[in-house]
């Protein structure tokens, strides 16, 4: 038997995927059934990578998802339209659909799940969080049996490899950016890594799929990694800690009911945490449930080639399921998406966490007791109250706090912010 | 619908997989479709931590693997036999088969899966390796696309338990190990855990999986940790290792044909390698391939909540299967064993690998003259001689070499340990 493939997008993903599909030899023997159908692409003109021959290629990618040959499209465009129309229209002509569109299933997830299970077809989407990291497929196979409790991870690559590159060598963000950029690390236009929304995606994507309900995309609070300073990087260090930009979903049972936090923002995480060993572009993820406990995964976030490795296993694992069963009954409750209601999201005041702040004040022996004073008032207990440096003529004042209540934390600062010993407070950051 | 499932043994995993079954609630749906049919144990009398209706409770288990009534064998027994005949009976009596039984698996699993093919029928075993962490499926299903260059990972709990002890407690091997007897992190008999066995098993299995043959457990290179010293582990320390039991299975492309490494023994591993950070009795398993690069599952490798997790997620897969296909035309060829061919193994002669070696000697300053010679005549070049302490009236001398073939370095050792200023060769172990 052969299955036949309709790629549409032929760029750094899809050029990855049909390296891995037009030389089989030495990987799994299904890929020897799998074949490149159609090719869909905006400019026909393009030097490309690898030769296709030229009736592969074409600019009409409607003409892929109906095209009554093809078994699979794998959606490899990025960007919410045409992905979006395609995926749905390539369901509604009864395909199986393969994508790793995170922006695309973040947002229209609801929809396009909706009508695959109306149609009997899979959407898989193991390459849209971790890169080449077996992640998505894990969750919904192998951690199903288990109460999760938390998701946290590292899911972009981008800023991972900003704040390693900033701790590593004592630089600043927009230097490193400017790095990056030359790299192509980061692309010309940064806000999607830079700002959170690439994580904020992902975040939903897992939050969605580990806690069994639809997730709302916009109800992901979302800090990026621009006002993280070198500063602030030195100062985690000595206490202990690296700053990671954490994608975090949480199952917090408040009295009534079941609410999940849901977030994105640098976070400090001491360096024994398995998470604080992710550097560069790697990602990782850490899945806590009963009666598991904590499980990791980690590998590369991103690229062509682990990117690829993750599409074309999602393709091979629907071949697999056309092989065996032939016409499905069902959909595989594990393999398709059964949500019906949506999450229940906790408002971050609510959230309890501890917190880092750096303050630049005049007066430093009075100072430290209107600090306590303050935060004393507003129910934060401080951990630690450390004087580090000195800034121009202003003092450097860092404090971490026990849990507290983010709520409280900002009522505090806003009293605290009023003083007349305190110049600013440059640097809030969130302590795992 | 409702599955039926069979248990056979109602031990630590048996009642780890009763207690998620029996307590769906914030877990996977599907698990509401799955009931307990009948246990089978060894004696009825003994006390439980889990309540059954006594008429689930058997000592017939034939009569289970042969029961019309269930779906879905689950084979938490351990040993050899009678493990091994009810799995084939169960297979012959056309039911799925679910083991957590490495030493089963690693020994008949060609048996096994061959019947299973015949008959039609899955044999999953997700627990087999690295307890709750997910890490044979996702050889399966997710990484498929890669050419796999090697998998190595610290796969038994117990050892790793010991060797982080002794490391951070500067303890020695016979201690640590009646402390974890104690403990019960390690049993009466210690022998397959600390010999290697448990691991050679485990990597056995991986092996297969990864490189698509089938592999002879005996011929797994083995070498446990007993001989691993305090000593040992505070040098390596200082030169920047830490020292675990590694399983490894790699891939060697020799002038004219694939061949395997396949070995378990202690191992001086870099304090900045991802491996080096999994303490205690979690597991972690590195998989490198092409184009993926390199990933890592890590999490707990036993217990009851954790193997029981992994059990579940396998019944779970099966229920999936029969739920949306019903009748198969054939076994999913990513879930399924299709190896025909043996993997050709290295021997270990052949081996390339860096060692380090401890010496025991008299008369420093013409000692390591004489060394640097005696390694040279082999072609073994040292990357670093050092001579670390005085153990009595005789000198420490440690030496960590550049990549030798295992032969050359062997014959090295040979001619060394006949050099008069040579007292002993206390350790010798190969370097990541
Ligand atoms: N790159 C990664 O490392 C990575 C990692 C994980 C997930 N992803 C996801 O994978 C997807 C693809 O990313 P990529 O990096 O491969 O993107 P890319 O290099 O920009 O490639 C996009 C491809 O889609 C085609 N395309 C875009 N819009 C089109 C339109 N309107 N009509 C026809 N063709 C169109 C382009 O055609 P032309 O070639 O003619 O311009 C190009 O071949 C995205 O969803 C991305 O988020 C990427
Ligand atoms: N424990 C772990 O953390 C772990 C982790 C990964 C994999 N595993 C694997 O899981 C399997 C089970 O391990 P376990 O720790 O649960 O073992 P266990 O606690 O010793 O339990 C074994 C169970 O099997 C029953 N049994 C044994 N031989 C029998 C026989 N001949 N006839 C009838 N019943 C028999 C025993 O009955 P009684 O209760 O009547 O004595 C007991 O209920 C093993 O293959 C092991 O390698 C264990």
């Amino acid at each position: 038997m052969t299955f036949k493939i309709g790629l549409l997008g032929f760029g750094v993903v899809g050029t990855g995927t049909a390296k891995i599909l037009l030389d089989p030899f030495g990987r799994h023997p299904v890929l020897k059934e799998i074949t490149i159908g159609r090719v869909g692409v905006r400019s026909l003109d393009k030097p490309r990578e690898i030769e296709l021959s030229p009736q592969l290629l074409t600019t009409d990618l409607e003409s892929i998802v109906t095209d009554p040959e093809i078994d699979i499209i794998v959606e490899l465009l990025g960007g919410l339209e045409p992905a979006r129309s395609l995926i749905l229209k390539a369901i509604a002509s009864g395909k199986h659909v393969v994508t790793a569109n995170k922006a695309v299933i973040a947002r229209f997830g609801d929809e396009i799940y909706a009508k695959a299970n109306e149609k009997g077809v899979y959407v898989l989407l193991e390459a849209a969080v971790g890169g080449g990291i077996p992640v998505i497929k894990p969750l919904k196979q192998s951690l199903g049996a288990n109460r999760i409790s938390s998701i946290m991870g590292i899911v972009n690559g981008t800023t991972n490899y900003i704040l390693t590159e900033m701790s590593q060598k004592g630089a600043d963000f927009s230097e490193v950016l400017a790095k990056a950029q030359e790299l192509g690390y980061a692309e010309a236009d940064p806000t999607a890594d830079v700002d959170g929304f690439d994580a904020a995606d992902k975040i939903a994507i897992l939050a969605s799929l580990g806690f069994g309900g639809r997730v709302k995309r916009e109800d992901v609070y979302c800090e990026g990694i621009r006002q993280v300073s070198a500063v602030d990087i030195a100062y985690a260090d000595r206490l202990g800690f690296v700053i990671k930009l954490l994608a975090i979903a949480k199952d917090t049972v408040k009295e009534d009911s079941d609410t999940l936090e849901l977030r994105v923002h640098p976070t400090l995480v001491p360096k024994t945490h398995p998470l604080a060993n992710a550097n560069g572009v790697y990602n990782a993820i850490l899945v806590e449930g009963e009666p598991l406990g904590q499980v990791m995964f980690y590998g590369p976030g991103a690229g062509s080639g682990p990117t690829a490795s993750a599409v074309v296993s999602d393709v091979m694992n629907i071949v697999g399921i056309l092989k065996s069963s032939g016409k499905t009954k069902e959909l595989d409750p594990l393999l398709s998406c059964i949500h019906q209601h949506y999450c229940q999201i906790a408002p971050m005041e609510d959230l309890s966490t501890r917190f880092y702040a750096r303050f630049l004040c005049r007066d430093v022996p009075g100072v430290i007791g209107h600090l306590g004073m303050a935060f004393g008032d507003h129910g934060v207990s401080l951990e630690s109250v450390v004087q580090i440096g000195i800034r121009g003529d202003l003092a450097e004042i860092v404090v971490v706090t026990h849990d507290v209540r983010e709520g409280n934390f900002r009522n505090a600062l806003a009293a605290i912010e009023s003083l007349e010993a305190i110049d600013s407070i440059p640097s809030i950051l969130r302590v795992l």
